[in-house]
This record gives C-alpha cells, sequence and structure tokens, in this order.
C-alpha cells in the first residue's frame, strides 16, 4: 500500500478538502510543528498507535502542502471525511481544540480557513443576506444609520422605548439593545418588545419610512428560540445574538427556525481569542463560519473607532462576507446558494468619523453610534440628526454645509473635537 | 443625590454582588484603565450620556474595590442587577465581551469570578456530581480509568465496540468518543451506539463491573438533544459535549432536559484564549461555569501529559470544582445545592504516569489513556492492563512489582522510557 505522510508539498487539494491556514511557533521547527497540528486536529496523538493503519492514514491524514517559514505560515488541506457535514462545533473541536493547549506547540493561530462547496452547501447561511435586508429597509444606495441604547444597561422598558422613536423619527434606521441587555429585572424582554413596537409603528407612520428594532435574544437556545419567535408574533423583523457567547450552533438552530427575522451578530468577546496576531484564531473565520451558519448582519469592526482592528483587516473581512469565491489563495471556495453578509461598523463611532470610516469601508454597511447619539451635547435627538448629516455628507461631496441644516452636526463636531 | 464613582476602596460587596478579578496591562495605568473596563461592561461606554442618571449609575454601576498595581490585578464587584438569572451568555457578553476589543487596553485577563450564592442557585448545576458517578460505577476509593478510542477518527463503528470491549474486559471502567468524532461517514453516530451498546453488556457481564461508555454529542442543540435521548432510549448513561464548541449554555438546555445521563466535558479549544497569562481568561472561570451549567465531569488538564497547564493551576481548578465556598478571596460563594464535579485528567498520559499524577492530582479523579493504552509496544489490550496496573501500584504503595502480574505495566514502562 502506497505510505502517505502528513506533508506533501506536491500535493494538490481535493476539490472537497478544507485548508487551514495556521501560524505556528514552536521549539520543533515548522514542519514538525506542523506535522503535530495536523496529527493532532485529525487521526494522530503524541505517540504511534497500534489501531492505526494504513488505510486509515491514507483516508483521512492532512495534507501538509505549503510551508512559508518566513511567515511561519503553513497550508494543510484536511479530507472532507474528517468533518461532520453542517455541524459547525464539530469543525471548532478538530481545527480549533486540542492544538492550541500543546506543550510541543507555543503560539499557534488559524489565519484561515477555505471550506469546499460540499461543506459550505451543507449550511443554509443567512436567510435575507444583504440584499433582503436592503429591499426590507427599502435602503439602496447608502448606509445604514444605527443607533445602540445607551447606557448598554439600566433603562425601563418605557424609557428605552422612548429614546428609539425620539432617534427613529430624527433619521435613524435600526435601533438596537447592547450586548448585555436581555431580560433584565428593570427592563424585562417582553415588556421592551411590546413597548418598543408601538413606538415602532407610530414611528414608521410619522416618517413613512421602514424602522427596524434589534431585540436582543442572548440567551440558551430553548429562551432564545421563545424571545424569537415572541418578536416575530409581536412584529418585529430582526433579533440580535452575541455569536461568541452561545456559539455559532445556536446561530445555525435560530435560522434552522426559518423565522423570517433578520439575525443580527454581534461578536462580543471575539477578542479573547482573536486579537493576538500569534495565537487564537482571526477574526475572518468567525465572519465565514457566521455567514455559513446563517448571520445577515455582522459586526466586523470600525477601523477609527473605540475597539481593535485594523483598516486591513476589516477591509478583508468584509470582502470575505459579500464575495462568492474566498480570497484564499487557492480560490476554490464557491459560496454558489450562500447569500452575502452586510458588515456592521460599531463601537466607539461618532458624526466625525462617519467619512472616513465611509471612505475606507464603502457604503455597503450598517453604521451604528451608541455614544456618538446619546453622548451628543445637545442630547439623543440632537445626536440622531447629527449622525445622519454626516452620513448625508460623507456619500455627497457636493453638498454644502449650511450652517442651519447642519447644525447638530457642526455642535457634535466642536463638541467631540474639544474633548480629543 | 448620593455621586458614587466606579472606585471605591472602601466598598464592601454587597451578598449578590458578582465579583470579578482582572489583570489588565494599558498605557492609562492601571485604575483608569480599570474603570473603562467596569463602565464598557456595564453601563458606560468612551464618552459621557445624556440619558444616564445618577440613579441608576448607583444602582448598576460596578465598585472596584481593590487594586494591586504590582501585580496588575483589580476586584471589581458588580451589583446583581448587571445579570440576567440563569443565562450564562448574558454573563459572558457583559464581563468577557467587549472589554476585550478595547483599544484602551493592552490585555486583559479575567482571573476569576466570585458568583453569589443568588446568582449560583439560579443553575441546576450537575445531575450526578461525584458521588452520583462513583455510585453509578461502584468505585469509590480509587480513580476511574478511562480510555479514549484511537484513531480520534477513522475507525469504523464495529471496530470501535471491538477496542471497547477489549479495553473494558482489561481494566477499563470508561471508554470514550474523542472530541472530533461525532456523526462521521465511516462511523455513523446511531450505528456506534448500537453497536457499542451490544459490547458494553457484554462486558458487563463477563467483568460483573458496571462500564460506561462516553458518547460525543457535540452539534448544534436539536441534534445534540435527539442524539442525548438516543443514548438514553438505548441504555446508555453518559453523553459527552465540546463545551467551547457548543457553549456552555447548550450545557444548560441539555442539563434542564433532566434525561439522567453523566455529562462528561470536554474542553478542546479552550487554550484559545486561556492560554495567555495577559490576555482572555482563566481555565478556572470556565470551570466554575461548567459546574454551574450542569457538567458532571470536566477536563481540567493533567499536569504531567501533553497538554499546558501547571500543578497550581490544575490543582486549584480541582478544588472549586469540589468546594462549597469559593476560593476567592472574598469567601462568599455558597454552592450549598450544585453538587460538585469530577475532574478528568486526560491528554498525553501513559502508564509511567499515573503515580504522579494522582500524587498531585489526588483520588478524585477520572484518568483518560489514548495512545497510553493504544499505543503500548503490544496492542491495546496490554495498553489497557497496563493502565489499570499502573493505578493499583499508585495507590497501594505497599504493593511489590511481580513480573508476571505487573507484566504489561513493566512493558510499557521500558517502552515509553526509551521513546523519551
Amino acid at each position: 500500500m502506497e505510505k502517505k505522510s502528513f506533508v506533501n508539498l506536491h500535493y494538490k487539494p481535493n476539490k472537497n478538502d478544507i485548508i487551514a491556514t495556521y501560524r505556528i511557533e514552536s521549539k520543533l521547527g515548522l514542519e514538525k510543528a506542523a506535522i503535530e497540528v495536523a496529527a493532532e486536529s485529525s487521526i494522530g496523538t503524541w505517540t504511534k498507535l497500534s489501531t492505526l493503519n494504513q488505510k486509515t492514514f491514507n483516508k483521512l491524514a492532512p495534507q501538509i502542502f505549503y510551508i512559508n517559514k518566513k511567515k511561519k505560515i503553513v497550508d494543510i488541506a484536511y479530507p472532507i471525511e474528517n468533518f461532520e457535514l453542517g455541524n459547525i462545533p464539530q469543525l471548532l473541536s478538530a481545527l480549533t481544540g486540542n492544538i492550541f493547549s500543546m506543550k510541543a506547540i507555543d503560539n499557534l493561530r488559524l489565519e484561515n480557513l477555505s471550506l469546499s462547496t460540499k461543506y459550505i452547501n451543507s449550511f443554509q447561511g443567512p436567510y435575507y443576506g444583504i440584499n433582503g435586508v436592503r429591499k426590507l429597509m427599502n435602503i439602496y444606495k447608502r448606509p445604514i444609520i444605527g443607533s445602540i441604547i445607551k447606557p448598554k444597561v439600566g433603562l425601563r422598558s418605557k424609557q428605552h422605548a422612548k429614546l428609539a422613536y425620539d432617534v427613529w423619527i430624527n433619521g435613524v434606521d435600526v435601533v438596537k439593545d447592547d450586548e448585555n441587555l436581555t431580560d433584565m429585572s428593570f427592563n424585562k424582554f417582553k415588556t421592551r418588545v411590546l413597548e418598543v413596537m408601538k413606538l415602532k409603528n407610530k414611528a414608521e407612520k410619522e416618517t413613512r419610512k421602514k424602522k427596524i428594532h434589534v431585540f436582543n435574544i442572548t440567551a440558551p437556545m430553548d429562551t432564545m428560540l421563545e424571545r424569537a419567535k415572541f418578536v416575530k408574533k409581536m412584529g418585529g423583523k430582526c433579533v440580535m445574538v452575541d455569536l461568541v457567547s452561545v456559539g455559532l450552533d445556536n446561530v445555525q438552530v435560530l435560522r434552522q427556525a426559518n423565522l423570517g427575522l433578520i439575525i443580527h451578530g454581534h461578536r462580543a468577546g471575539h477578542s479573547m481569542f482573536t486579537r493576538n496576531p500569534r495565537h487564537g484564531m482571526s477574526m475572518l473565520v468567525i465572519a465565514k463560519l457566521a455567514r455559513l451558519a446563517g448571520i445577515d448582519q455582522l459586526h466586523t469592526g470600525t477601523v477609527v473607532g473605540k475597539m481593535d482592528g485594523s483598516a486591513e483587516e476589516v477591509i478583508e473581512i468584509n470582502k470575505s462576507l459579500k464575495e462568492d469565491f474566498g480570497i484564499n489563495k487557492v480560490l476554490r471556495e464557491n459560496w454558489g446558494k450562500i447569500k452575502p453578509t452586510l458588515p456592521i461598523a460599531s463601537g466607539g463611532l461618532y458624526p466625525g468619523l462617519t467619512k472616513k470610516l465611509i471612505d475606507i469601508l464603502g457604503n455597503d454597511l450598517i453604521i451604528n453610534y451608541g455614544g456618538g447619539i446619546h453622548g451628543h451635547p445637545n442630547g439623543s435627538i440632537a445626536g440622531a440628526r447629527a449622525c445622519y448629516q454626516s452620513m448625508e455628507l460623507a456619500i455627497d461631496k457636493k453638498i454644502k454645509i449650511d450652517k442651519n441644516k447642519f447644525k447638530e452636526y457642526l455642535d457634535a463636531q466642536k463638541y467631540w473635537k474639544n474633548k480629543k
């Protein structure tokens, strides 16, 4: 029988293979360390096994087919039989599992995943996608303006709803719960939904525009589904999950329930394992898996705001959410039937940053302002107007800044310039 | 109105507060950085809010009550109203969420959590706990001997079951699926359960001892529950979840289903965010939350095996799984009704390490051998015997090593000594 090994630089990935790109630091040297990683993430362990025969090895052994010593990067192709289709946790247990614990490895980072069409097709992807969200909102040629209700927690349901109404009728399209606001003693989930929906309908009538509220249903799965169904029953159109806290598997389950709700993906906590450039995994990988699981709109970074993330990284992630073909150098991912995911910029944004943000990330974006609206020197209404104005100015460079028409924007500019 | 701030070194934690211990690195200096962390994880953001009044602030603002500049450590007490009871993802979104992304912070690690009785009582904890597992297995005074089937993936259901049988009748108490083995094309989940249960019954009859198989049900929640119910229906007693891959919320849901199954917690992937001593969170925090969610037995480290983790750390974690009161310096956690969780040592273990392992971690332990059994020079049966023998020798120091009685152990010693 042909004797395969883990390393084969002439290997051409099979069309069904899943390719993982790892950056590895190890005293063993790159090639030996890559073999340890390939083994522990598939069929091997720390010692030779009497129960592993050559036939099984040949069928399942991942192939290390690219080694870049300078960048400490390797590409490993995993036969699809290593994975259960439609099961993201199983993929994570293999490719982002034990390998991060091995004493033999000092640092390890999963930089990219190139998923094969067979694997991709075992998922549903977003229900709405970018076009669906835009159609629902009737907003086609500009970024969507969002506001996070602030403080994150503390307002009662009625106060929350009133604040949402105030910003909706002053230019905001989407209002959202923050990541730690769920069913609180002072702001019960169902009461919030009821209060918000009343004023959402009022705001829609008055503005003749579609308004969306993003309800945070982050909770154990049964509760999450129950809350999503309640939102749907009350006429809501969108729910949010903190996808790191609940897991991408629960996004899958929520998506499979086919409720016709936009799934808004908050990524609180990702930086525990994405921030270190030497260890963990990249936000790019999370973004791809989130799209696969069914996230319609995903927080991917602001570049210019309070959160970490370079322009280069955020641009690459946003691109990957929209593309039909993967950006891995092996261009074999066909996302065919899977709709694209709309990127969200959120965290530390205020009117003075809008133009720069759009210049870097483009129009296909939800821009969320929290402190940027509710921290405006003249209050939340002025803040909402200022943010909308900043967007108008950013997308139409011919507009002249009339002092009356753009008063709130100019006030915001003055206020935050002095603070910086 | 009294004007509270985030820092109050005279603050005495309220009995319901949840106390988080963070290690922080920031250019801002420790106190200022701690304020940023306290604010972003509760009611604040990067700028002053017009919508946050003093009353809300006083009610919800976390109190930084201990600052240790040398160790870069702070203790922050969060009023319980910041949290939804019974909802682990919500706690994670607050305490291990956005704060890890802030540009203002260079490195951040959640070192410990001191949960209050009110919070603890909103969870069920383990169904069996240590005593329940020991009673079920009728093993009281020694570590439980486990074997992971190796290779991790690749064996067919029948081969898997046969191998389980071979090691069961040679001293192994518990046989388990590995973390990446779920429902595979070559080894379907249900077929595996059927094949294994047949031979488990046979092994029990022949040995007159209770044998357990740990079936890996790691998958999206609906599939996971379906598989757990199938295991129960077929007479199985234990299921495994990769708790990082599926999320602790799904452990909660599985526990709430009250199936009477032991829940075995594999932690593949934790090292993405626990390994760096400067960033992420500690395994201790995961262990506490896993116990809360309902894990009966949890992988916590081997000290001597292939995986990272110091003796000091693993001892502290194992102690916390068994104690009624928290080991945080504020001794106010009452785990009263929550049963203790049995620690599992797994990863790179072989007979020669057993004594050292038990000397460090004690008897209340499941010891899993994978390569240590299936990599024995004379095969898996010899490997199973060798591991059982190594346990006998470790717990009874008076035994003389008879060359015939302990043949497999001595063979293993010779083999792995030469390999090291």
